[in-house]
């Protein structure tokens, strides 16, 4: 038996590396590449996935994951663990015919350029014939699997493994009205200042803060540098290469700095990895949903609370003492905090960005049961938008087309958003309980019993536990969300004085 | 016979995408990996490696090479010439068992190591059991093909295909003595001052100017950059992605002007490839030579001569007035041709550059031939060295250890820089009979006459020629030192007063 997981892991690690070796490309097209360099990038990204899926989807991988898989049945070893994670992920493989992917290589290349122009002009009808192609794809992906409650669980399960479409649905149901009561209090109460966030701040400095703070947290610069890129993501080539990427726009210098957490949260997770599960499967984050979980937990949970900015404000008003003049760390608190029901998903406050997720999943739901018409989705976009957050996006440029997901083909997605934010909330519950002087520590700009906690309760586990099984582990509870609603509200109520 | 050909550019294309892959992930492992990242960045260079050898070295491309090699006997279209290159790559890299290498890999990459630890402390016995591994290995290497008129020819064609050592010696036969005359009369002659080039200059005014001036010559940064890292490189990806890589050295800030000259030269080849050959064996250079040829007629033929100076060394005082107080365009063009025989061959001046690399010849081919035992080298290094520059290293850092090919297995390369300052100036004669008014041109700041004609006569070809070939046809001579004795005769002449 030694002899095929040995195989197996040989045949894994060779697949392993071909995805590194494409995500380094993906890093290098969107950090360094010359813009007309695109053409043969993308030719060689195609030519690694092609081979990859075909090294993974093997007769001999099939043999030896159904072998072992007997063998292991009822082991809970790592090993047991990497040939279940495989399995899932070869059971999925080998029902996409290689000829739907190079298609779909070819409709998401001009899908995703179609949208640039569009998204450019504010014109959906650009956008619109190519939209269609992806949601026709997306509907003949569905048709390869067996046909489950409901036909959108089978791209949720991409990004959250074991993840219902029902499941989330009541998740949502209920969170719903406790965020709409409470942005329905925020908005009759007194409303906060933030002006001075939208002063002139250096680049340089303000980048150089973030280092910093993303340093203090735990981010390991020797593994791993932070670059300028379009958009701010993170990405690994093995545990003891992660890197970020950051933008920095003037008229809201801090996005970089939160930003860099954000990113910093994913990246710590994936610097935590077990490894000794290097080149596996069970290598990295074992769902969108907790990876979100930790990139917002360090981004809003620490980043965005008081404790924080007790310790940190001081040292932001010396490098920019006019900027901040007669600010006081409350009143950057209170203002980084503010409330604004807006277009931009993005740029959503904590009491606002779920409902943007909510209205993503109900269109996307409604598009997989073939109830929405493609051509009416800006309508639809922004009866929701009136609907959910009381504004309505002046064109489509800051309605529908704002996000890049859908030129991608990436559907099934977002909800792992909101998912991340209730997690965190509930990691963040548990955690104050093991960490009772955590607040304090935090206002000591002291984070490493709190890395140590993630390390250990979830980054060390790679892919070996389910998300849900995981949470459950962790906190005694499936992914919920009380935990989230006390914390917005307490927060707010603070902040509101609700 | 059409669909077999478009059999084999399927897969050669695929093969060139993870060589190019692989390009990138060493690119970025002399850019921008952090250190920690190397482990993990060796397998994925090893699995590419290893899947594109598996690719390119099937029973399919065999037969299909050997179908279409019928075929086009006669033909002379780019589609023949396709099928000449790939067959020879072919029959060298099927006679290479993969087994050894991955031995080789497992070797190279400690004798590397070793390398770096014994430079760093000048102690020459960290290096030579590696260096007598490696060594083992090239003697192997050689037993893998048949036995041809010299055991270095074998190892030689790898770089430089169809040139044999005998052709090679003969060349440097004709060259040595002429050069050690020059360096008589240059050494007996008054000395130029060249102490304003060592004073404290402004690195990012140096960088600056470097890239105003690559790009002046043609070098096209749409399709390329320039990054910093420990050694100034050109490495491409594509026709569209050509990038160069460059350093800075206080003591010796105009190195970095004239590596970039260097390197931009060697990367307007490859940006001149015909993009028609993409993704076949024929883009790119045809041999080292001819793409040394291009890198040293931009650094030498064009950057160290009096007209380049005449037309930027205005520009240059301004942006240094205080360092080049006193000093005049000539005199900085002495000064920057400055002869003094010294330990390093990439810092030697033109008149010493090439007997570094007899040196260098004369040592490998001694190895070869087991006339020389490893642990001698330093001292028959030094004896050389004595003999050839007049001039005896102070410890093996500076002697022996200085270079890092052979640390890498490359054994048979070292010629190919000294071929290509003779290709250079062979090329350069026939360019002033075809452009008469060239310096004046230079003198202008322009250059786009000079790179069509190389465009037209050398980059358009790729791989098309071989390069004795290509020489021929262009200057009616195969290479040959004649051109460069009389180039450097008449540069020092002018130079030295003799």
């Amino acid at each position: 038996m030694s002899e095929k997981i040995n195989q197996l892991k040989e045949i894994l690690a060779e697949v392993s590396d071909l995805d590194h070796a494409a995500r380094l490309l993906d890093w290098d097209q969107q950090v360094n590449m010359p813009a007309r360099g695109s053409e043969a990038r993308g030719h060689q990204l195609g030519t690694l996935g092609k081979i990859s899926h075909e090294k993974f989807t093997s007769e001999q991988v099939g043999k030896l994951l159904e072998d072992l898989g007997k063998e292991f049945a009822s082991s809970k070893s790592n090993d047991a663990a990497l040939v279940r994670v495989a399995s899932r992920k070869y059971d999925k493989a080998v029902r996409v015919p290689s000829q739907y992917i190079s298609r779909q290589a070819v409709v998401i290349a001009k899908a995703f350029e179609a949208w640039v122009e569009a998204k450019g002009k504010s014109d959906f009808s650009i956008f619109r014939p190519h939209l269609e192609e992806v949601v026709q794809l997306v509907h003949e992906y569905v048709s390869f699997f067996p046909s489950a409650d409901h036909p959108y669980d089978t791209l949720l399960d991409d990004y959250e493994p074991g993840m219902k479409t029902a499941e989330v649905k009541e998740i949502f149901n209920a969170l719903r009205p406790k965020q709409v009561e409470l942005l329905k209090a925020i908005k009759s109460a007194k409303q906060v200042k933030d002006d001075f966030l939208h002063k002139k701040y250096n680049e340089n400095k303000v980048w150089g803060l973030g280092e910093k703070v993303i340093t203090k947290f735990g981010y390991d610069f020797s593994r791993g540098r932070q670059d300028k890129a379009p958009h701010p993501f993170e990405t690994s080539f093995s545990v003891n290469d992660v890197r970020i990427t950051n933008r920095f726009e003037e008229g809201n210098p801090f996005a970089n700095l939160f930003s860099a957490m954000h990113e910093s949260g994913h990246a710590m997770y994936e610097q935590g990895s077990n490894p000794a599960y290097e080149r596996t499967p069970l290598a990295g984050g074992t769902s969108l949903a907790v990876h979100e979980s930790q990139s917002r937990m360090w981004e809003n949970l620490v980043g965005r609370s008081l404790p924080f900015w007790e310790y940190f404000f001081p040292e932001l008003k010396k490098a920019f003492p006019s900027q901040l003049d007669g600010v006081s760390a409350k009143s950057f608190y209170k203002a980084i905090n503010k409330v604004t029901p807006s277009f931009i998903r993005v740029n959503a406050d904590e009491a606002t960005y779920n409902m943007h997720v909510m209205l993503r999943l109900e269109i996307e739901i409604g598009i997989v049961e073939n109830k929405f018409a493609i051509k009416d989705l800006p309508e639809i976009w922004n009866a929701k938008m009136q609907d959910y957050l009381g504004v309505v996006p002046p064109n489509d440029a800051q309605g529908v087309l704002q996000d890049v997901h859908w030129s991608n083909g990436l559907m099934g997605y977002y909800s792992t958003y909101a998912l991340g934010n209730l997690v965190s909330a509930q990691l963040w519950e548990k955690i104050n309980a093991d960490i009772t002087d955590l607040e304090d520590q935090i206002r000591k700009g002291k984070f490493d019993s709190l890395l140590g906690w993630l390390r250990e309760k979830i980054h060390i586990h790679g892919h070996k536990y389910d998300p849900q099984v995981l949470v459950k582990k962790i906190t005694g509870s499936k992914i919920d969300s009380a935990a989230y609603v006390r914390y917005l509200t307490k927060k707010y109520s603070d902040i509101y004085g609700l």
